[in-house]
């Protein structure tokens, strides 16, 4: 089958086995998603070696439980082990031998086909289309902000970046009816978030030290030096991406603010499925191109573009 | 009147004015600590001019109420507008216009008399003694932990730290029952934790990513590193120290592994003078040395000291 293989940060179209895993489902890929970790990883934020990708919807044609040969799904991309101390402690997702879809010891979703393990897979309603489908997993990492700090109706809240993930992060912050405010740099982010009634601020006017949560989701040392700065004292930082190697950052002030600052990635599926099903976020509007698998080495090229959304990779 | 004055990096006794605000408490000095704090400020942690010192207790000799006069009391550090949005959502420590005793813009109490507006005052039980009562307002600092976050009874919490302000945080901690191990690096510390029955580990003992909760309580970047590493993902990092300049940390680890990093500082005196009149704490055993004022110089060398505990200054 064909697959996007990296090795030693360099990407290449692969002609590789289908892959086999007896106690997994075996999905066939109908669209995957190109995620700022894929980029990353390419550039060397980890290291990684295996067919790259993580978000996908899918088909699932072999499984253990034939009851979901056929069933279209989404599917976590942790694949844990139910026995360590995180998993026994309800945080799965944090499984001390886990692999990763596409980023830990785990091939991914830019090929025709992929493997993961039941408990994984959910299904996705009919209503639900597969380009809207393919967003499930960045939206439930979107979510996972929720699942970890209360954002109160009247609280204060500041979005800073408005790329893949921000959009998504903005379209649920604003259905807590919270006082939403986006740093959005590119003129197309803008206009994707005006056309929901989403407030933007430019980054002058933002008010230092007035808001009560902050969230960080452009993976930049200058991003974050906004988003401190904003916080108000015992306000909470949300870390929503990455960061590339250590910052250098003056821990004395977050002691004397009391900040609380937490990271958060991999969310709820779903909480993330029903949004998408009862139509309280539209991701599709992020999608700028797509490709056929055979072509992603240019989607890859065009997902890198700065302030580009969502590049879609199709198998058929 | 006898007072430790600071100025550009340099303390000395200095003859001056009695001081005199009419609407707030004169206060007559009995017993003031001395905190790292203070000696970070010697150093030039923070841009300082004034008489030092913010641990204390003493007599109103006078006030706009005279029915404090006579009263023995503990002060609250921070001196508040009570009009700023801080103050009016009860964040009165982080008030925007705060002066801040012996710290910012309001002298200290290493003197033989201080001011403090009456808000900030808290009368000491009588079966407190004042050896327990200057201890006061870092307990309350300790106590601040549990207002930020629950500590739960099968918690297991490490704390990195047992100077001055450590060894009053393992007492209170060990009030809630949780599995509480202490990293202390003298000998004296330690003794003072075993003999309250609070268990030590040894920095190579620590269990990685195993704590539920970690109080880092050195300032040091060691402590962090150390705090950092043991703490589980979703697990709590208390910062309970301030640090000089800025540290490098990765804080991709921060967002893959979801920790929760939050500052704290002041905390509230009522409680911390309820836990010294029922006796479940003893800070007293912490007292290492007591100076007069005049000799408070050689005071602030010996508090100096690696491991040092609590110096105390008397002014009878």
């Amino acid at each position: 089958m064909l697959a996007l293989w990296l090795e030693k940060n360099q990407i290449s179209l692969r002609d590789l086995p289908q892959p086999k895993k007896p106690n997994e489902a075996l999905i066939k890929i109908r669209k995957a998603g190109i995620c700022s970790t894929d980029l990353e990883l390419v550039k060397g934020y980890y290291p990684y070696t295996g067919i790259l990708g993580h978000e996908f919807v899918g088909e699932v044609v072999d499984a253990p439980d034939k009851t979901w040969v056929g069933a279209r799904v989404a599917g976590e991309i942790n694949a844990v082990c139910s026995a360590c101390e995180a998993c026994l402690n309800g945080r799965r997702t944090h499984c001390e031998n886990r692999t990763v879809l596409g980023i830990v010891n785990r091939d991914g979703v830019f090929a025709e086909y992929t493997t993961l393990p039941l408990d994984n897979l959910h299904r996705v309603p009919d209503s639900v289309s597969d380009e809207a489908a393919v967003f499930t997993e960045p939206l439930a990492a979107a979510l996972e902000i929720q699942q970890q700090i209360q954002i109160k109706p009247t609280d204060r809240v500041l979005l800073v970046g408005a790329g893949r993930l921000g959009q998504l992060i903005a379209q649920i912050l604003a259905l807590t009816g919270c006082d939403l405010h986006v740093v959005a740099r590119h003129v197309h982010q803008q206009n994707l978030l005006t056309a929901r009634g989403i407030r933007l601020i430019a980054e002058g006017e933002i008010q230092p030290r007035k808001w009560d949560i902050v969230v960080e989701a452009t993976g930049s040392s200058d991003g974050f030096n906004l988003a401190r700065k904003a916080i108000h004292p015992r306000g909470t930082l949300v870390l929503k991406s990455t960061y590339k190697g250590e910052m250098n950052v003056n821990f004395s002030s977050i002691v004397v603010d009391e900040i609380t600052v937490i990271g958060s990635r991999c969310g709820p599926f779903e909480p993330a499925l029903r949004l998408l099903e009862n139509g309280e976020v539209d991701p599709t509007v992020l999608i700028a191109a797509q490709y056929n698998l055979s072509d992603i080495v240019k989607g890859f090229e065009r997902a890198s573009q700065t302030g580009m959304l969502k590049v879609l990779v199709e198998t058929e």
